[in-house]
Order: C-alpha cells, then structure tokens, then sequence
C-alpha cells in the first residue's frame, strides 16, 4: 500500500489548489486540518456532496477543465433546488499516481472558472494516488436565510408543475457521444454534448423561488423520477403531459430521428434543471421571478391525489416508461 | 457508462444509511438535495474531508465495520486537531456495482457504533458503482467558539512540544499485517495492528488545548512530517529527544527486534494523536487538562529559532530520516 502521486500531494497542494482558495482567510491556506468559516446569525448552513467517476460519470478522456465544472455545478444545482446561495466547496480527487501536469492544470482552470461565475472558493480537500479511475468528490456548502429552504416534501394537490430550461438535452448528448443518431446536424449534436458536459445550475432561480414554490428538485436522476422524488415525500402524484414539456432544437432535431429517445429525454436524467411546483395563483409572480433570474420557465402538468407520476401524450393517453413513474401511477379521485 | 449498483443507490440509502440520520431533523431523512444545519451564533464551521481508499489506505480483505470506523475517526481527528467539537459528517461511497448485503451491513454497524460514541450524525451524501476500488470520502462538521480554533501557525521560540499517547503504533501495526516482524509475540502483534486499524481520535483533548496551546496538528503524516508542517507555517524550528517519544510496550517490543523501524516510528504516519506546543509556563495546565481528557501527553522537545525539525539520540547526535525532517534542518542561535 504505497501508492503516492508522483507529483507529491504537497506539490498539488500548493500548485494547483492553493491558489483556488484565495479570498477566503477561513480557508487557512490550505494548511491547517480543517477550515473555519463563519457563519452569519439567521442564516442556515445548506450542504451537498457528489461524486464523479470516469467511466462512470465522465469519460476518461474528457477535457479535465469541462470535469472540474461539471463536478462544481452539479453539486451547485442541488444548493440551487434548496434555494441556497453557494458560498464555499471542498475537493478530494483520488487521481492516478502518474496524472499529468496537463491534466491538473486544465483541471484547476476550470474550478477557477466556475468559481468566478458562481462566487465560491475552495476551502478544504484531499488528493491520493488511487490505483482505480479517477474519481472526485466535492462537498459544496451554502447559506439560506433559516426556515426558507426549498424543499422536496410540499407539493399540494392542485399545484402546477414547473420545470426551468429545455429537457433532455443531456441524455440525448450522451447518446450522441455513444454514436447515436449520427445522421442529425453537427450544430444539434454540439449543443446536446456541450449540455451533457456543462450543466447551469439554476442557482437565481433557486434564490427566486424562496416563499412560492411548495416542492423543487433539481433534474439529476431524470424528469419523471425527480418528480416521482418530490410526490413521493409530499405523499401526491403528479400528471405531466409530453406535448408541454420543453425541448431544444436540437432535442426536436434528434427526437424526429429517433422517435425512440423520448424515454431519455423523459427519464434520462442530466439535466439539472429546476423542477418544481406551486399554487396556480402564484403563477404570474413565478414569472415575474423567473424572468428575473433570466431563466424560461415552462408549465409542464399538475399535482394530484394519489402517488406515482403519469405522463400523457397529446391525446390523453398515458405514456409508459421502463425506468420511473408511470407504472406506480395510481392517482385518487378527487 | 451504465454502472449501477445491484443493489440501487435509494434502496441502499433507505436501508443502510438513512437510519444513521436520525436525531438531526436537518438531515431531512436524507430525502432532499442538501442538508440544511442550524448554525448557533457565536459558533464557526469547522469543515475538513478525507479519502480511504481500498488498496491504498486499508485492506480490500479488511473488515468493513472497522473501514467506517477508520473513515470517521480520521476526519474527527482533524477537527480535534482544530479543537472543534464535532457534530455531522456527509459520506459519499463508489461501491462496486455487485457489493454485498454483509459488506454493507457492517459498515452501516460501524459508523452506527462510532455516531454513539463520537455524538455525530450521517446528514447527506452520495452512493454510486465504481469499476474501481472501494472509494470512501467523508466531510466532517464542527463547530468552535469564534477564533477559538487551534491552528497550525503559532508555534514560538522556546514552546514545548508535546504530543499526546503513544507514538508509532500504526505504522508498526502496518508493518505486522505486511508480514514484518513475524516472532514477536503475538500480543504485541494484536495491539500494534489494532491501532492501525482503529486509531482514537483524541476530540477531548482537543477542546482542552483551547486557549493554551500555540499550535496543533494531528499525526497523521508521521510525527516528523507533521512536526515539520508546524514549523513551516510557524516560521520556526523543533527539536525532538527520540528517547522521550512515547512508545507502547507493543512498539518497544518491536523495536527490540527491528531497530531499524525507528524511522517507522518517527515518520510512519497513522497515529492520529495531537502534536502540540505551548508555553513552559502553562506545563501544568496542560498536565491538568489532559488529565481531564484521560489523555496522556509527554514532553518531546521543544521549539527554537530556524526551519525544520532535529530529532536527536540519547547522545545528543542527529537521527538521520529518509522521509521528513533532519535535512531540513538549520537552527539559528539564539
């Protein structure tokens, strides 16, 4: 057991993380054995971690700068589905024992990045060598004033269905990554790729919503799951319908094509859009806040009796699904 | 890029991991996208993570119940070397896609055992198949009074240094399961590799040093190592009497039949015990609190003028190190 960086784990440190956690003095340099952040009266702390894996999450030979982010913002869009302002991030990277200068460099440019586009800083971390893929953890830590988090467990019967974006644009970039519908313009697969690799976290939004949505969730695990999460816990069901929800050009490009794909689009996942519901009064002031934030929101259906998620096409009939929602469909009269 | 695992991520997150929630209503039954914590005013955050890594940093044959107890207890380390008090952690997990039910079973027993005795408790994270190692990382939370905090960078000309229980028992432990040392009897064998499997991370004594000590690290790079990171930060010098360095009857045993190991003991690594220093005057403090903490701590030197750290034998001559330290060193007169 005697796997060490090449580098030196006090090199990467130093070279590369360091500079990343600069404007923050709880920081402490990156040097001592943890960070001490202070916290402002009446403010909650908010706290999320993710994992990346290549081979799993990414692919191995996907640029480290475009990695970097996606790790920052998928962590950021669960602070976005709490309502949460980012404040700070910890990093550990399990990294092979022979990782390149390139790759670290590319790596820390992209944290940097992201960190001047959503006013975070590193705080914490831990690099080892792993004999395995490379593999990156990020905990990111937010504040919401206390007791105005969003949460997943509110949706009321008769709520709208919101969902922020287009849909599906991240699966469908992962298809075309694995080779699918090769036949669509290169412009369209571009713009679904660069979805997949570099999600928006929702975060104005998410300051938006505060004191009107009754139930969010960002679009990680797919639109109908995510939804199937909020019902769940909120002990509601849900009716979305196809012809509402909103696609790109490119996702109507790739869907003509390959009209199988509506599954992903539906269930795929990747999205990290903000899912969300509330009261339809409210729906003129979700508007008003969305188009604040500078981001389209589209009603997509409605909240129920019952559990499950149904999803109906443009006349009316139910939408089946392999992964998610509508087999559990059992919505109550009313 | 289709590895899940077998057992699927919620259901793991519902059986194994949301019970280990419980108590903190801000983990919010691990059913949302972050946790959301109270923060008392007057209380910073004291935030630190840290990897384990089959093959690198335990055994994959290792016993899973005690690979959670090792996880949690190194991150608590680093915030008793902080002396903070802890309070939750996030524990994100890459598992093989086919990882058993025993496998997770007592691996939930273990963090379950050392929540109980560590008052901490499980408030997020993430569960994902890897292709690769078994790959754990956890963020540890604390909170300390504002400006409490024991740091890293305060060491003075003419501190003593102490550090607390004894020194070198995990790296020898390591060395027993790596087939060294096979006559010695098997007691000592049993009590070194205890200690690398499950070191204690010394929280207690931690909150005692507040206010007394100058500067503190945990030991986990071996003592020279971290005795030197001190030194850097702090703009000083350290020189360290190898004949005071506390060791167990176990370690001593070892050293009767491996002399040769002493570089083990001094820059092994994996004892997880507080290297300090303080003021000559406040000794006696330091005695009654540790005392209090039921903490043994000994006096191994002391901090002067220059940069790194000297370890000396019984006659005063310099104890040559590969790895940390006596190159390093170039004290000044005072």
């Amino acid at each position: 057991m005697t796997d060490r960086l090449a580098a030196g784990e006090f090199e990467i440190i130093a070279r590369y993380f360091r500079p990343l956690s600069e404007g923050e003095p709880g920081a402490l340099d990156l040097a001592d054995d943890a960070a001490v952040l202070e916290w402002a009266a009446g403010q909650s702390l908010v706290v999320t971690t993710d994992v990346l894996i290549a081979g799993v999450h990414f692919f191995p030979g996907d640029r480290a700068d475009l990695v970097a982010r996606k790790l920052l913002r998928v962590n950021l869009s669960d602070l976005a589905a709490m309502g949460a302002k980012p404040r700070a991030y910890l990093l550990s990277c399990a990294l092979p024992a022979d990782v390149s200068e390139g790759w670290l460099t590319a790596f820390r440019e992209g944290l940097a990045e992201d960190q001047r586009a959503f006013g975070v800083v590193l705080v914490g971390g831990d690099t080892v060598a792993t004999p395995g893929p490379v593999t990156l953890c990020a905990t990111a830590l937010g504040e919401v004033p206390r007791g105005a988090a969003l949460r997943r467990n509110g949706a009321r019967r008769g709520d709208i269905v919101f969902v922020s974006g287009t849909i599906g644009d991240g699966a469908l970039g992962l298809k075309v990554l694995c080779g699918e519908a090769r036949d669509l313009e290169e412009e369209s697969r571009a713009a679904l790729v660069a979805r997949y690799h570099l999600p928006s976290p929702r975060l104005d939004l998410g300051l938006g919503l505060r004191g009107i949505a009754h139930a969010a969730i960002d679009v990680s695990d797919g639109l109908v799951g995510d939804l199937a999460h909020i019902c769940e816990v909120s002990g509601v069901a849900a009716v979305v319908d196809w012809a509402r929800v909103p696609l790109s050009a490119a996702a109507r490009g790739f869907l003509t094509a390959v009209p199988e794909a509506r599954e992903a689009v539906l269930a795929g996942g990747d999205d990290y859009e903000l899912l969300f519901t509330a009261a339809p009064e409210s729906r003129e002031e979700v508007a008003t806040r969305a188009a604040r934030a500078g981001v389209p929101v589209t009603e997509i259906g409605f909240v129920t009796e019952g559990d499950g998620v149904l999803v109906r096409d443009a006349t009316g009939s139910p939408i089946a699904l392999e992964r998610g929602g509508y087999s559990h469909f059992a919505a109550r009269a009313p």
